[in-house]
C-alpha cells in the first residue's frame, strides 16, 4: 500500500513545532501534558483527524481518538486502534510519539487513497502524559484506558506546583467525557522510534551487501517486538557514619559510600552473571547515587540509591534483584552499614500478541520492508494495552540509538518504511486486504 | 600553677551565647566571620583582654591580639604567643576554637595571680576565619600572619554573595592596621579539642586502673602533637556514556558509575595497604560524588568526585595518590572512560617543635595531668605557624570524637586540666617559671 512520505513528513514537521527550543544540533521540543504546547499540539493533531474524516473524541483525561468507520465496516464491530503520544520530555526529539501518531493517521489516509474497504472502524490514537513528565510517573492516558487507575484518581494528580490534572486540561480545553476503553478494541499497533542500535547495526550489514549488488537507496529494517521488558525498580539506602575525613582512622569508619560502591559493582556483575548464563537481554542499572553529607574532607555517612532492573524474562529479573539483597545483607555484616531496600515499582514483562506479529511480518513483506524480531527495552503505553486486547509495537531506526534529546533522529525514508508496514498490518487487522 | 577552673567556663559560656542557634541535644553556635555574631564575639574578647591589663591590636584581616607587658619582661623580647579562632561552622560546637582562645587568656590571668615574673611578654591570639565557611577554604588569620597570604589578597576575598572580606570587617568594626607577624613570636602554643576519641579511650584505661587505686576523680589525659597530618585534596572526573537503562545492552554500556565505584574501593585498599605497611596514621577518604544525570532510569554518563588523603608522613600521602591516579588509568583501559585528574590543595606535614613539646610534657607533670604524643589528622591555624616560628598543639579530649556538631562536648574538668598544661607550658617558655 502507498503511505504519502511528505504527508507524513509534513505532519510530524508541523507538530515538532509546538514547544521548539533552540538548539545546536538537532530539533528539540518541550510539550508537557497540559501545557500551552500540548494545547497546540492537540489542536492540530484534532484538525488533521476531522481532515480526514474522523470522528473525535476526547476523554476525561485528555486520550484523543479519531476514528474512522468507512461503509464496508461494520459499526458495531471492535475497531483496529493504532496510536501513540505527542508529549515529550523537556528538551526531547521530535519523533518519540509523534512518529506513531501520525503514521497512524497515515495509515487511514492510506486506505482512503487505496479505496479499501476495512470490515472494521479504525481508531486513531493519542494517549496523554505517556512520558510522566509532570503529572505522573508515565503512561498515564493508556492506564486509564485499561482501568488500571481511575478516571478520578488520574485527575487528581497533581504537578509539583500543585496544579491537578483536570484544571490544566481545563486550562488547555481538553478534559473531555468517559473513558476511552482500550478493551473494546479488536487489536492495537504502536509504531515507535527504537531509542537503540540494533535496527541500524542489522541495516548497516544488509545495506553494504545490498550496495554492493544494486545501487539502489536502501531502507534499515522495521522491528516487531517480541516482548516489552519487565522493569522494576529498587530503593536502597546505605548508612554508615559521617565523621572526620582527617580525624578518623581506616579501622574505625563505617564508611557509606565504599559500601554503596561495593552494591553498585554487585548490581553490575549479577546482571553480566545473568546475560552470560540464561538471558541475554537482561539489564541493571545503578543510574542515581546520592552521598551525604557530600563534602570532600568527610567520611559520607550515607548513601541512598535508585537502581532499575528489566527484562523480558521475570526469572532472571529475580534473579538480579534477589543478589542486589544478597550483597546489602553482606555488606551489613561486613562492613557493618545498615541498609534499607525498597521496590516500589513492579512491572511483569508483557509478551506481544503473536497474531499481530504476524501481521506485521506480513505486511513488511508486503511493503517490500526487512522485518526483525526484537525486544523492547522502554517502557510504552503498548504495555498496557497488552493487558486489555491484542497488541503490537513495530520500532523504526534511531541514528545511534539516541533519544529524549534534539539529536534524536529517524531518516524520513525510513519513517515512510516504517508507515508502510504499520499500514499493512491496520489494513489486514482490519480485514481490508484482498 | 593554679587555673581558675570557673573563670575559663564562664568565658566560654558567654562566648557561646553569640551565634547561638537552637538544638535538640547539645549547644551549637554559628559564627562566621564578618557576621553580627562574630563582631558580639570579639567586642567581648576585646573587653576581656582588657580587663585582663592586656594592650589589644587588631590587624587588617581581623586577627586580634592581646599582649601582657610585665614589668619582668623585656619590651623588645620576642613573645610568647597562644590562642586559637573564635569562628565556627554552621551549627558546630561551642569548644572548637574558643577553648584555645580563654584558655590562653585564662594561662595569662593565671600567670598575674601566681605573681609570676616571665622574661617575654606574652600574646593572646584569635586568628580571622579559621574554619574557612565564608571567604576562604580556612586557616585564613593564620595564612596573613605568615606571609603565605597577603594582607590585599585576603581583603580581597569574597563571599557566595560577592561581599569581599575588607567590607565585612569595616561593617563589624574589626578591620583594623598592620599585619599580626607570627615570626615575630619566640613560641606559639595552641590547645584544641582533639576531634577524635584517641584521648578518650586512653582516659578510660588509665581511668579504670587509677579507680581501681584512689576514689579521686580523674581526669583525661591531655595530647601533645607530634606532627600535623599532611592534606591532599584529589578532584576526579569519570565520564562514561549517559544512556536509556532500559534500551542500552550490558556489553554496549559505558557506566561511570561503575567504574567510580571501582576507584573508590581502589582508594580504600591504598590507604588500607599503606596502614598495614608502613604508616598507620594514612587515612584516605572519597568524601564527595556526584552522579550525572543522576536518574534511575539512565546508565550514569559523568561522575565527579571529590578525595581527600592525609598522613604524617609524606611519602605516603604519595604512594596513595599514585595508586589513585593508576587506578585512573586501569579504568580507562578497561572500562573506556575518560578520567580527568587535579589536585587543587596540597599541604605537607607540619612536624611540631621539639622543644615546645618537651616543655608541654613537662608542664603536663607539673599540673599533675597525663600527656600523650599523638598526631594530629586535622588542619589547624598552628599549621601556618610552624612555618614561621617553633609552634605546638595541645589537645583536650572530645567526647565520642564529635566535633562540628551541637554534641561536640569536653568536660569542664578536662578544659580546666588542658588549661593547667597551656598555663605551665607558656610560663616555662616565657622564662617565668623558677
Amino acid at each position: 500500500m502507498h503511505v504519502d512520505a511528505d504527508r507524513l513528513r509534513a505532519d510530524i514537521e508541523a507538530n515538532a513545532a509546538f514547544g521548539a527550543i533552540e538548539t545546536d544540533e538537532g530539533r528539540g521540543r518541550t510539550v508537557l501534558a497540559g501545557t500551552d504546547a500540548s494545547r497546540r499540539a492537540r489542536e492540530y493533531f484534532v484538525e488533521r483527524l476531522r481532515d480526514a474524516g474522523l470522528s473525535v473524541t476526547v476523554d476525561a483525561v485528555g486520550n484523543v481518538s479519531g476514528t474512522w468507520l468507512p461503509e464496508s465496516a461494520d459499526p458495531d464491530a471492535a475497531p483496529v486502534a493504532a496510536g501513540s503520544h505527542l508529549d515529550s520530555v523537556p528538551e526531547g526529539g521530535i519523533f518519540d510519539g509523534p512518529l506513531g501518531v501520525y503514521a497512524a493517521l497515515e495509515s487511514v489516509r492510506a486506505a482512503q487513497d487505496a479505496g479499501l474497504d476495512p470490515d472494521r472502524p479504525i481508531s486513531v490514537v493519542c494517549f496523554s502524559e505517556e512520558e510522566g513528565q509532570r503529572f505522573s510517573n508515565g503512561l498515564l492516558g493508556s492506564s486509564v484506558a485499561v482501568g488500571e487507575r481511575t478516571v478520578e484518581e488520574a485527575l487528581e494528580l497533581e504537578d509539583d506546583a500543585g496544579v491537578a490534572l483536570d484544571a490544566a486540561l481545563d486550562e488547555i480545553g481538553f478534559r473531555g467525557e468517559g473513558r476511552l476503553d482500550a478493551a473494546g478494541w479488536d487489536a492495537w499497533f504502536e509504531l515507535h522510534v527504537e531509542q537503540d542500535t540494533r535496527l541500524e547495526r542489522v541495516g548497516a550489514t544488509e545495506g553494504a551487501s545490498a550496495a554492493e549488488a544494486s545501487s539502489d537507496e536502501t531502507t534499515s529494517p522495521v522491528g516487531v517486538v517480541t516482548t516489552i521488558t519487565g522493569i522494576t525498580h529498587c530503593e536502597v539506602t546505605v548508612r554508615g557514619e559521617a565523621n572526620h575525613a582527617g580525624a578518623t582512622p581506616m579501622d574505625d569508619r563505617t564508611d557509606a559510600l565504599a559500601a554503596a560502591s561495593e552494591f553498585v559493582l554487585d548490581v553490575e556483575a549479577a546482571a553480566n552473571d545473568v546475560v552470560a548464563a540464561s538471558s541475554e537481554t537482561a539489564v541493571a542499572t545503578v543510574g542515581s547515587l546520592t552521598v551525604r553529607p557530600n563534602a570532600t574532607n568527610v567520611v559520607p555517612g550515607t548513601v541512598e540509591m535508585g537502581v532499575d532492573v528489566r527484562d523480558v524474562s521475570a526469572e532472571s529479573m529475580e534473579t538480579i534483584v534477589e543478589a542486589a539483597r544478597a550483597s546489602l545483607a553482606l555488606l551489613e555484616r561486613g562492613r557493618g552499614v545498615e541498609t534499607e531496600f525498597s521496590r516500589p515499582f513492579d512491572l511483569e514483562p508483557t509478551p506481544m500478541s503473536d497474531r499481530l506479529r504476524r501481521i506485521a511480518h506480513r505486511a513488511g513483506e508486503g511493503a517490500g520492508v526487512d522485518t526483525v524480531d526484537l525486544h523492547s527495552g522502554a517502557a510504552h503505553d503498548t504495555m498496557h494495552v497488552a493487558g486489555a486486547t491484542d497488541a503490537a509495537l513495530l520500532f523504526a531506526p534511531s541514528r545511534d540509538g539516541v533519544s529524549h534529546n534534539p539529536r534524536e533522529w529517524t531518516d524520513w525514508s525510513d519513517c515512510a518504511a516504517a508507515a508502510r508496514v504499520l499500514a499493512g498490518s491496520i489494513a489486514d487487522a482490519a480485514g481490508a486486504l484482498p
